[in-house]
């Protein structure tokens, strides 16, 4: 066999673009939304490219994490594994502060440094084999992946700026004005709430009036875990018929497999299943009818893959959840979703709350909500340095180091506490 | 991207080897043994190598999905599940007259019938990507696979035939005298006893036997669930601190959860749990405690990295089940195990009782009980074709078309059933 290609060097690019001020139970986006941008160079123009969390204390797991990888050969991801396992070594935790991904253990932290260097490398292998990812991933099993709109309230702008063009959205008018725009402008066939931001009953009222405006579109909700088993019960009954699954209704598996009994329409969840290990308890209780998977903290696309499959043996629905992100992790969500059999329910993205800001130089386009599968080798897209660039400096001055919901919607409500309905 | 490459053509080819007289609770092995050699084209010298059963139902289904296999591309393992599926079509169940591998539905005949041609692309997909298939499954966790030694019980040789080279073992100290030989000539590290041909007692005396002759190695027992659980639990106890697992003692996944709660020792299985959808219930009834993949029926390789990764997730142990196979399928194991990171135990394998017979030009070789992964491109072997057309030959004119030891077994002992002990 030919000389086996190695990675000659990894880049970590903290990023910063403006995000609106979207509303949840944890409090609200700042006005800049953190990521990182990772190259892994084989040399000559050859760059797989992965994207992250750009919160502090992962960078600088990721940073350490980087530094290790020279000599990797792309395909052994087993390879990668090790330097990742080795670089981070034991006490590594990371919890988020933005709390809605749940408490923090080193598989989880393992899985969340490993995600972006796994793409890269899946990226770099399809380079090297005029192969786009989703074929690496096992083949094809749609050319077209389907997205949902996901619809936050929010406020008309940041606290002392201009409203921005998304404008205003804190009851259920307000909502489906967003919702019509949203879908008038990228087609989605299926809308999400995220809701948890007021009491149970004004977002019923919101879900009943999106309804009305939009007879056929499948419709979720999702608060985040701030009811009471009661309440979700109660919420459940009361939407019967409306919602095609109710997401993350309350907190821990005990909670949602008692709501799960109980409710009309199954529970999907990001928060309750998202490591593996919660599998099995999950499945056991029948906790949940769609796990939402997210390759940045599952541990990659091959992860993802494997969720997959546990998803499909249990006969439980999948989809994607998506964070605050650009370019790049869309890519690897469109790739995934093709190669995965198994997808039943439109993906989730934030990329409509983005405004057109990215980092690739060919953003890729919704049309009647999907994307469509790049076409090119790897993940079929192409990094703009220029746009890097002048992300890397707001990240530098922008002042933000961490996700912080909370601390910034207390800058305007001191009194804030997550609420429990 | 350039032009994707297409399968030209797909040639099945039966073929026939020598196998020796060995027990089992379903009957003995007949003279031959049968398998099918998988050859897909894609012009010029460019061949995937895949292996499989060959017996006379499954050759026809095999046949049936080569023709349509014309335009594949090698790397879309979506669209080879679709043609086989659409080239299979309905009512296409075919059962094992052998009996060794449960009944028969729709999932496993298309899970043994897609797997050699999945084998076959990622060979292909290797040798147009200059990659061995363990990288290609993800990466390589060990260079080396661990094998396990594999005794049966025998006659010295077929009937009206000259012993063969391994001679008879009916007794405790005939497969001592086996293992001995067997250990000796490839430095297997654990040891396999097929048992389920004597009463349990004879067998524990075996087992007793191998024990004190191979004081520090890992014992094996498989009755190929001919045990009552009454008698399973019994066994189990008897042979606390002698057995590393035992293997299918009784029959069902109800069964064999009522001997596993009891069994000082994890259950292992080839019997209960051979497909997808016997998972759940498995692994909620805690029924065993190893799981024996098997590309061969669950479906190729990717597949059974899907049951590692339940495995993985489950906590329940995972090696690797055998039939009477040659190097394309040993090939196929190794790339399998080196790419899995949670194979718990040495894998089993019929190789020693073939006698140097091999489709391959340089056969796979044992070291201390271990395999190396092949270096070269995809699966790294050579297909021989003098001998493939001499085996071939032989399958012609040695009058066998099914598998059929029991069959084989009554023309000794007419009255012969299957025991229940």
């Amino acid at each position: 066999m030919s000389t086996r290609p190695a990675v000659r060097g990894a880049v970590v690019t903290p990023i910063a673009f403006p995000d609106p001020p979207l509303l949840n139970a944890a409090g609200v986006h700042q006005p800049w939304a953190l990521r990182s941008i990772i190259e892994l160079r084989l040399g000559g123009e050859l760059v797989g490219l992965g994207e992250s969390y750009g919160d502090e204390p992962h960078l600088a797991l990721l940073h350490r994490t980087a530094a290790a990888l020279v000599g990797l050969d792309p395909f052994d991801l087993a390879d990668l594994r090790r330097r990742v396992a080795a670089a981070l070594g034991a006490g590594f935790d990371v919890a988020d502060r933005h709390g809605l991904t749940g408490g923090s253990s080193p598989a989880k932290t393992m899985a969340r440094v490993l995600a972006p260097f796994e793409v890269a490398c899946l990226d770099l292998q399809g380079k090297l084999t005029d192969r786009p990812v989703c074929d690496l991933l096992g083949g094809r099993y749609r050319d077209r992946v389907p997205f949902s709109a996901y619809l936050f309230y929010k406020w008309a702008g940041h606290p002392g700026a201009e409203p921005d063009e998304w404008g205003e959205a804190l009851d259920p008018a307000g909502i489906v004005a967003q919702a019509q725009r949203m879908v008038r402008q990228y087609g989605f066939g299926s809308i999400k709430l995220k809701g948890g931001v007021f009491p149970p009953e004004e977002e019923i009222a919101a879900i009943r009036a999106l309804r009305e405006a939009f007879p056929a579109h499948p419709l979720r909700l999702d608060p985040n875990a701030v009811w009471t088993v009661p309440t979700s019960v109660k919420v459940a009954e009361e939407t019967e018929g409306l919602l095609e699954y109710l997401e993350d209704p309350t907190e821990g598996i005990p909670g949602m497999a008692e709501v799960a009994a109980r409710a009309p329409m199954p529970l999907a969840t990001n928060m309750c299943v998202i490591q593996f290990a919660e599998l099995p308890e999950a499945m056991a209780r029948r906790a949940v009818g769609v796990v939402l998977a997210d390759h940045h903290y599952w541990g990659g696309l091959r992860a993802c893959a494997e969720l997959a499959a546990v998803c499909r043996i249990w006969d439980v629905g999948l989809s994607m959840h998506s964070n605050s992100h650009l370019g790049i992790s869309l890519a690897a969500m469109v790739h995934l979703a093709a190669a995965t059999p198994n997808l039943s329910y439109a993906v989730d993205t934030h990329t409509p709350w983005q405004c057109g800001v990215d980092v690739l130089r060919t953003p890729l386009r919704f049309a009647d909500g999907s994307i469509e599968v790049p076409a090119g080798p790897g993940l079929g897209v192409e990094l703009d340095r220029a746009a890097l660039a002048r992300m890397s400096a707001d990240y530098l001055r922008c002042g933000i180091r961490e996700r912080d919901d909370t601390g910034y919607l207390r800058q305007v409500r001191p009194d804030f506490e997550r609420p429990l309905w």
